[in-house]
């Protein structure tokens, strides 16, 4: 239990710490309807904790204000009303430092629940979901204040370091996998979502992956080629997004005055790195990539199986001998539609809303990125997002049949 | 070979025999984006001929008509341009009469390549392609105009017969299936999409499907007890979507004067049948109402295992021991997102975009309904549809874990 | 009274003229949610007089059909409900013989009611309202039409003969009006719309209006300028919707495969014409043109106390000393926003509907176009649509201050 | 030229007065398309002294910031490309600070400017017209920030103050004015937009006003006798606006808890003060309430020849004989379009496009309100909204004809 109030500390505050590089006004902004304010997720992650961790264990629990029982609400119809999300961005009140005071207040308060019941091992179970959920924010919060900055003529940089120095190029080597039956999902003790359970077998016909991820050399290989102006190398329906839309490259990637990428992110407007993942692709972007590479994206079975094989943990992984940057890079987007593993139940109660009523029309990324907090993700981690979102930290691996 | 004649001439003549009932005026409107006009199902599949087969096999091939190479070609990218979807029914030029003319054409000179070719098995199989193709363009003709006849308040019927009697209820059985390791996909030297392909191994958890479809009855139960008002019935996306469109029962169920249903279809508007087949599901509202029956939907893989050991073809199923009503009633969604087996290979050419592009945000029904023609569809067939889908001849059959 | 039962004969019968050419699809689609299909066109003038003759004049009335009462109700909100005007293009029931069996019977008790009641005037006075209806009516027939024919590919026409040769080019006059108190609105005897009364005093500056209209040629040359590039030419308004919609030329202009050209018109695809009035502008292009000539669109006042004192009626004018093509070539844009006169009241009853509820954010035309039918205009007439409307046949007569 | 420094101090120190009470967060969020940020006005006014007065009078001119020439431009094509409007609120930087440092800088330079050119009557006249700008910009200033207020659920209130305590009832008169040739628009030698001139002749015919301002009383009479339900108050395409909003109340009315109504304003959430004139009202629904009170909306015309005639300036008007709350309380619609007067001819350059673009689809309103900075309106002075804006100090003095 020590080690959860620890944790619990060392969660919060490096949520605080994300947020603490950026003004007022950037906190309080919204880009667009997909993306939330940095305030917003500053004071939703606290109601998580404030609405089911609280509430039912502190004894005399009082909100901390009425209102922000409605307003923090994400997606919860098990908890009442909710502001409407599109409209986050419209809370110029309360202010950056009430919803900093909201923090810590509740942060206070936790402590003296943690304290009070050492041995509530449902409790515990909820805190850590919490930290996990926080997580999740912690990685959207950065997704999100980058679309607001990406909007901003000034171009202005998250972070005033320089960007870390690209690897030197490797070659792709395409690691083969026999398949047959195998299994996936959470097995240990540890923490996991309910969309990781149960751990289940399924059976893959043989197939290969590739060692490293696309770079943004490959994909600017892939738009030099007429990679957004060909319909065969597309869906239909990416297609039709795609003229509508009028998209001509990734998100994030702007023309150089003198020809070639520059391309914005957390450390503002840099060259194009070819070395570096391609990053920010919606899946319908990655698919029509893989096709034009003769390959496609793995399920998230394959992955799952491989990674378990083959897979080095993080980017330390020796001698290229395996599968290097599934985590800490850019999440990879699977061929795999979000859906039930065999057996899904959805937890009890509000939580349960968490996972299992997105699962349609949403496609699985594996893996994590540089914005994930380190520790947050595992092989069996579900990431996912509709086919046309543009503005995580998402690329691909490419896979083929054998 | 002299088979496919004949079958040629019995599939074109059917499709005629559907518009047959309808004016030129039923048959030139399109009713939304969706759905095409009567007239232009019956030039997009003489055009599929005309284009894939007299084009290349044709001496001397000219068309009947420039302008119809582009007004009937449905999304085939590889062929050239094509009239936009949205505008198929502007077209009151070609009057329906000079489409008829278009028809008659065209099959004269598809009898004289298939008589001078008697030999050619690839043309044989691209002849057999288009008349599966145009198989499935009379059930959305059915469909289409149905929509069409559905947004007149005068409620006209397609036909004037009376609707086939119910049968009398039968009482739902759970069919229990083990699972383990299976083959799914077509396996035979018949007619089969690329979709269907290949057949491949998979891996099934056990599990029990119900014997019979979702009656009307049981989905007028479902709406009763506020199934449209409950939002953790539904999927979160379906829930927004049911809210926008302020939906609250099937699309063509209508409240009755005296309380109680009316329900449009083919014959026009008729009392609710509480034994047959509740129909024109989306898949969202499929999906909610499994939910309610604590039940869910099978995947694609459990409907095809299951029906291969366990199904009796058609209506006339045995004395109640297997799965009824596979076929010939409504489809029946399933939980799987539509995507290419393992190993699947689009065909070359531009027939090879009849399938595979369309692999995203699309749900899987298996079966076959009333509006299918005999003998069109098969144990391996796989519909696909949005989730949003409400036209169709659309339900649902109950599963769960065992 | 004889006059109008044989009037009432000749203006029903020229509808049916109007519609004679066309097929029943053509009379049945909708091309826009502006426009209306022919077949709606024939039963709603038909309608009118069904309810607000026949149903308050003829003993024992019963509807044709009880569904048309709202079926075919435009806009008449005291009359009941209405079918949805995008949604008139789905009615393909009833079948276009049905409406021309609706026209024939309500003619029949209209020609009886008329024999019986030959002395009542308030009749008589509104059989001539919608006698008048039934002629705006037959120029929407045409524009409607015809806009349904532009949307295809086909290009077809609806008249066969051969376009009227131009008259040959006239160089344009400047003429002179010293401005003052002067009257205006409708002040004879004879028929007026409402919107044309009361007749009033208003003071005009002096102003000089050009003695013809804007030819296609010099339409032309404002293209070929840049017109549709430069934003100083535009309002505000219209510049964005200019942009929004992408519209580089008039909506019926197409260019010619050689360079130059090509006009759509009633006799489909010509070249084309440049002593010929350009037509089918919105008031944006025809504003827009005016300010690049160096002048103005004219008020509608001072339109009417022009053409009233040295305009020359039709297009018969002599020897070019007053204002030419007034009436039957196009309508002419004014500047004046579509507002009541001084005094103005609209009729009692739901008649009262007919104008004064549509005078928000539209624009005055004056005088009267090709498709207009003879003897419908006069010098009080008020045509108005909105700004954005580009299917009318509708130019322009510059302006200007002295 | 004292005067003129002394009062753009003056005028400057106002605006930043204004954006005193709030908060970096308040001053950065655009809450829909047709409001601007606070820190946008800030900057936009800036803007215009640094583009048009200081740009081609400073030696040496150089931009305070070249980015700012194009986020601050407004709509002036003639200077430039401009951001985005409906994305001004996505600009969180610059930061409120460094826009506080732009007019720090660009007030200080235009110091130098004017105390350098002391005899330059065209830069004073420009100096003049930036003034009146932003004056123009301070009422928008409080109407957007206010609008910004009211979609948050907290209810902030602007100003921490009670508001001021209504007058005591009053009962209307009508006062009556004979009409005939009389002139409007500016004519003196004072400051006035292009817009109010020339001063012209124009003809009314008799015609009553009230002696005060429809008030919050009598609306909710309005509303409570169906107002928002009857169609035939309404013009038909307020109607459709109207239901396609799902609008039954002024836009800042609130149902309170008790029965009766709460209004949003400048001082939070109020109760209906009764004798107070209703405000924040669109065209559309001061036309339908005049409608339902058997009056109508003024014409400009009458409007400011009655005020010129009987009015009284201000609230202070003695003893009722005259026209109370022309000015300082709302603006009142007029049923006037927007439109050139006889004349009118646009500045040269780029402060031409101030108003005369904007003539079209949009509607006078005459006076003043009390969010108008004082001294900034008179007789001439011609605001314009479209008929759809709510969120103006905007209501309505009732007309009638004699």
């Amino acid at each position: 239990m020590n080690d959860l109030v620890s944790r619990f500390s060392a969660v919060r505050s490096h949520t605080a710490a994300l947020a603490a590089p950026l003004s007022a006004e950037d906190c309080c902004v919204q880009s667009m309807p997909d993306a939330s304010p940095v305030k917003w997720h500053l004071a939703h992650t606290t109601w998580f904790f404030e609405t089911f961790v609280l509430e039912p264990n502190e004894p005399g629990f009082e909100p901390f204000h009425p209102a922000f029982r409605v307003l923090f609400n994400s997606y919860y119809n098990g908890v009442g009303a909710r502001h409407p999300r599109p409209q986050r961005g419209l809370l110029t009140r309360p202010a950056l430092s009430d919803v900093l005071a909201y923090r810590a207040n509740v942060e206070q308060r936790m402590q003296a629940v943690l304290a009070r019941q050492a041995d509530n091992a449902a409790l515990q179970s909820l805190v850590e979901l919490g930290l996990q959920h926080e997580q999740q924010h912690q990685e959207l919060l950065l997704t999100d204040v980058l679309h607001l900055l990406s909007c901003n003529p000034l171009a202005p940089a998250y972070r005033d370091a320089l960007p870390p120095v690209a690897a030197s190029a490797q070659a792709p080597d395409w690691l083969e996998f026999s398949g047959g039956l195998c299994e996936i999902g959470h097995g240990g003790s540890g923490f996991a979502f309910d969309n990781e359970l149960p751990r289940h077998t399924t059976y893959l016909a043989p197939y290969a992956l590739c060692s490293r991820l696309v770079s943004q050399a490959e994909f600017a290989a892939f738009v030099a080629d007429g990679g957004y102006r060909r319909p065969e190398l597309w869906l239909a329906e990416g297609w039709d997004w795609r003229a509508a839309q009028q998209i001509e490259h990734p998100l994030y990637w702007r023309h150089a005055p003198g020809g070639g990428w520059k391309v914005f992110g957390l450390y503002g407007e840099q060259p194009l790195d070819p070395q570096a993942p391609v990053t920010q692709l919606s899946y319908f972007e990655a698919e029509a990539c893989a096709r034009w590479a003769g390959a496609r994206l793995p399920t998230e079975a394959e992955w799952e199986a491989a990674a378990a094989s083959r897979g080095g943990t993080g980017t330390q992984t020796a001698e290229g001998s395996g599968l290097r940057d599934l985590f800490g890079s850019v999440w990879q987007w699977t061929q795999s539609s979000y859906a039930p593993y065999p057996g899904f139940r959805a937890a009890e109660g509000a939580v349960g809303e968490y996972n299992g009523k997105f699962m349609v029309n949403q496609y699985v990324l594996r893996g994590s990125s540089c914005a994930t907090p380190p520790g947050h993700a595992r092989l069996s981690y579900r990431n996912f997002f509709p086919a046309t979102a543009r503005w995580q930290f998402s690329g691909l691996r490419l896979a083929r049949d054998l």
